[in-house]
């Protein structure tokens, strides 16, 4: 749905446009960007906090800089939609988030503007850092480099590298932290107290007062004390302002903190910095919510709220008539603290999505024993074989997506070591509006490689509590249970566990000409599928996985002895997914059958909601049936009804 | 071949023994571990500088903590020869990295002395936190846990995400920080010129001295300049020390610099930090190689001198009697520079291998288009993306098995995107000594299913040349080689260039009966295969895929329409390499045919000679005739020889 910008707003359509106004104007565009955005998030949903905390930072950068000319990067995008909607895409941007639309992220593809595209965190000084190089060795050293990376974003790894890198580079690299103490959860680590250390002005800048307050002080004593106190100058520039900072340590040249919602303030500060040759550093300090008083109230909540009253605060939710399944996140975060109760050598860990995942509720019950490690995937799987050395059984809860960020330490730190670690891979399959960057597309081919690996995925809730139940028993080395974002098919979930075997599918049901095999939660969209073929006379076997490793090999045996037609059905990426995997084991016993593999196919897929990509790729329910049609029989009898 | 121990070292089997001489014999004991490492590597082979850098403060860690209830986590494990030596392995030593002998690594299996497996850098903080939660967890309040870290390794994202968390729990970690500005070549960054500002005394100690003499001197000025010195000492010893030091600012107490070489003073140092609860961190500076004069003067070509004469340290090379093949490595580095001069778009990056990329003879002749960007993988491939987002073609060199530190970031920052960012993957394949760690098992796996990604291998020197011709043309997108350790097979390996079209491979030769498929390197060992099998009157042919994404699909019609029987050779992963591609293809297109694949089994490959393990896996030239004559008919007539 359209909805009108305010009267300055509506005559801006790119940042040229921006740069007709006078400084005094920037408030109130910034008023009016913000409302534009919590006008249509509140009715088209999407990122809310991100982007209401960055208003006054975007104006003012594309107000100072010369964009595109000069090179913005946003670090993870949440923030960005002020930017797009100041960068040609106003009128689009009821479009956000939504199948065919425009991206929630920034994105190359899209705008000249987007200079990099994001949607995962702490890439945006590495990518500032090689476009500055570029520029340099283009000769081009006019132009400006800005990453603009949160105080969550750069607690990950990645951020440190590109900034140990950039302090050595003589490029021009602005880089601007934006202070909010936030992830979408709470900021922790180390790296947060000192940042809040510094605003505060309990250390550094008090710091640097007292002492100017006691120089002052001094000097007034006569002449050799003023000596010395120019000595005591001279040594606390040379020093502290050198080395009494991270930042500084790392040859950045910080300034800050300012108020990040000061527009007029940041606009002129952007300009003057840009005339600074070399690395820097803009500590800015801001709030997630911004204007929006619950949003900056409850900042975890209003990350990306849903549909709301924008004038209430209310958010909509479509009250369903009779009970519905939960969420695979929540079965999870309950799941984990009975089984936690029981066995006390469960931990569990995640790299800042404790809400995300739902490991929020173990935290809250058993302070001590689940961790945030704030936005840091790799150490969160080194950190989750640490504790297993020790005896203990770490759920280590990635997004599938995410987990792609600590690949090697999931083979060099857990697998080779066989190590008891249980990765919990949320958002496998296609994640929906997020898009190409949240896709949880990789892991069966990413994971069914690595030797020692148990990769398993639960076609539903009683199955994810099974699984989990079953790889906190001893002994039981890597374990890898993923499932899908959103809803189950189980109202009724809470049963009491029971150990799966390893390695061990189930027969759904038999049937004739045609078995499907599936793994987990797409199962259920076979048997929906089946139950309509069978009404049309097509009776195909279903047969669910469980495991893409190891492979239940004697329920293959049985599948490949009764049928010559096989369909795979997997939420993964058809090059390496579970379909090759039984190809592969076909190849090795020497069967011969025609296998038809329905899955993820090879490019990126956009967003949209997550039916309309099943459909896009071509395996949801419609998709099976049409599959099954083509290679199975007719029957006019009914005698094979499963 | 087994050496002599000094008459200390030689009663020391276990840490129990060493704790019983006092500790005036400390200085003895280190110097025969030096000898003792000298005489066995010399005869042996392996690493070398790392462990003479250390064998103070292994001997004074052995001595003063109480391994193994004690944890103690070396980083990388290069280092760690003297730890082994002094953990019940002296009598194995000579075993080092040796087929079935002992690891060139710390790992688990090895001995209760060894904490945890490395091989990759930069884990051994996020490994000792999670072991010393666990003894909090548990109550084990008195555990010590210990991580040695160079300061190579410390440029890492992975280590800062590990302080970062260390920083808040409060668990007995003790880092000790080994400067010795080097990682296999000489360490980069802003945080090395940040450690050597330190341990220079140019600026932190000199600061604390010059402040604390002119506070002297004002203080003799008067009760008044009294009262304002104690007003600046508080000031300063509130913030200057919990701010001057970049760890300080991550909530660890520093202590040092310290001589890592004055084993007693050492001993009691790490004493007395035991005693001190939280995160701590020792800067230790040490110099590498030292006590072996060559190694301390070109310390890069020490790393791993192989044989040596410990005298005169000549080191050991057979001289071959007719022109030997080059290193797939060096053919890398002589064309990196050719291809530059005549392309101004091309850039080279390496994480921190330039000598063992040989990236260093770009570096040498280019010095601004070449990167050394530090242990740094994920920011090398993300600041190569920022690189070619400006139309920059980047050359990214990582070893195959490093090249999964940095997998987000080849989805996310290049593939998506779609940028034209060239992966030259080295050491994939079976990496030999270096065993599990380091062997490139994966990459084909996990590259193949990215979507827009070309994956190619060299079957030898002009293809790899040809190769990395062809992506640095316009618009190539992701483009990945691969190719193995060591040599090729091409003495006059510098042809003119010539482009290579995408997923088009090249029949070898026509056969009977078998086709056998290759990808890379391992083509020759089909070569050499079929001669044998020629004489023997088996007529296999041999295509040669080139192109493991996107594959030769005319070329498999060929093959699949001619051919029932197909072996596939892989120096990769069996579970989704190209073997399981090849069969995607067969399953797609309806062809029925009888595929054996040889490749890396599905467990993890421990060290040896590279051709020890290619027998192992079943792929050298003897695995592939046995393959052959299992499938084949043998034909008396020698009508086909191809």
């Amino acid at each position: 749905m359209q909805v009108k910008a305010g009267p300055l707003l509506s005559k801006i359509n790119y940042p040229a446009d921006l740069k007709q106004f006078s400084e005094t104007d920037l408030e109130q565009i910034s008023q009016e960007l913000r409302q534009y955005i919590i006008d249509v998030v509140s009715i088209n949903g999407g990122h809310f906090g991100s982007s209401l905390g960055v208003v006054e930072l975007t104006v003012a950068l594309h107000y100072a800089l010369n964009t595109p000319y000069d090179k913005l990067v946003w670090d993870v995008g949440h923030q960005a939609y002020g930017h797009k909607i100041l960068t040609g895409r106003r009128d689009l941007f009821h479009t956000n988030r939504i199948y065919k639309g425009i991206s929630g992220f920034p994105k190359i593809s899209e705008s000249e503007y987007d200079t990099f595209g994001v949607g995962h965190s702490s890439t945006s000084i590495s990518a500032a850092l090689g476009m500055a190089v570029a520029s340099q060795l283009k000769g081009e050293t006019d132009r400006q480099h800005v990453a603009v990376i949160g105080d969550g974003a750069m607690t990950a790894g990645l951020a440190f590298e590109g900034l140990n890198h950039a302090g050595i580079e003589n490029s021009n690299v602005l880089v601007i932290l934006n202070d909010n103490c936030m992830s979408i959860d709470p900021n922790v680590g180390a790296l947060k107290e000192y940042l809040t250390s510094i605003t505060t002005s309990k250390s550094y800048n008090r710091f640097r007062d007292d002492i100017s307050n006691v120089l002052t002080s001094l000097s007034k004593l006569g002449p050799n004390a003023h000596k010395y106190v120019k000595k005591i100058e001279k040594s606390i520039k040379g020093t502290l302002l050198k080395q009494s900072n991270l930042f500084e340590a790392l040859n950045f040249r910080y300034f800050g903190p300012v108020d990040g919602h000061d527009v007029k303030r940041l606009a002129s500060i952007i300009k003057d910095l840009s005339a600074i040759p070399g690395p820097k550093l803009l500590h800015c300090v801001t709030v997630k919510g911004k204007g929006f008083a619950l949003a900056e109230k409850d900042q975890t909540k209003w990350h990306a709220p849903g549909l709301f009253d924008k004038i209430t605060g209310e958010i909509k939710k479509s009250v369903p008539d009779k009970p519905q399944p939960p969420k695979y996140q929540d079965v999870f975060g309950h799941t984990m603290v009975e089984l936690a109760e029981a066995n006390k050598k469960i931990v569990g860990i995640t790299p800042a999505m404790p809400s995300g995942s739902s490991l929020n509720i173990m935290m809250k019950a058993m302070p001590t024993r689940a961790f945030d490690v704030g936005i840091a995937e790799q150490h969160a799987v080194t950190f989750s074989a640490g504790l297993a050395t020790q005896g203990l059984v770490p759920f280590c809860n990635i997004y599938s997506s995410f987990m792609q960020r600590a690949y090697d330490q999931v083979i060099h730190d857990v697998a080779i070591q066989k190590l008891n670690v249980v990765f919990c891979l949320d958002r496998a399959g296609l994640a929906g509006a997020d898009g190409a960057t949240h896709h949880g597309a990789y892991d069966i081919a990413y994971m069914r490689c690595i030797p020692n690996m148990i990769v398993a995925s639960p076609m539903n809730e009683e199955e994810l509590r099974n699984l989990m139940y079953t790889a906190q028993q001893e002994n039981m080395g890597p374990f890898v249970i993923r499932y899908p974002r959103g809803n189950g098919v189980m109202p009724d979930w809470k049963r009491p566990f029971k150990a799966l075997e390893i390695g061990k599918g189930r027969k759904i049901c038999d049937g004739e000409d045609v078995a499907i095999l599936t793994i987990g939660h797409v199962g259920n969209f076979a048997v929906e599928a089946r139950a309509e073929l069978n009404s049309e006379g097509y009776h195909p076997a279903h047969y669910d996985l469980r495991f893409v490793k190891p492979l239940d090999e004697q329920m293959l045996h049985e599948v490949f002895s009764k049928y010559k037609q096989i369909i795979t059905v997997e939420d993964g990426s058809l090059p390496g997914g579970v379909g090759s995997a039984v190809l592969e084991f076909m190849a090795d016993h020497n069967y011969n059958a025609n296998v038809i593999r329905l899955g993820i196919p090879d490019h990126f897929i956009e967003h949209g909601e997550q039916p309309e990509l099943w459909a896009e790729c071509g395996y949801d329910k419609t998709s099976i049936i049409e599959t099954v049609k083509k290679v199975a029989v007719k029957r006019t009898t009914n005698s094979m009804v499963g």
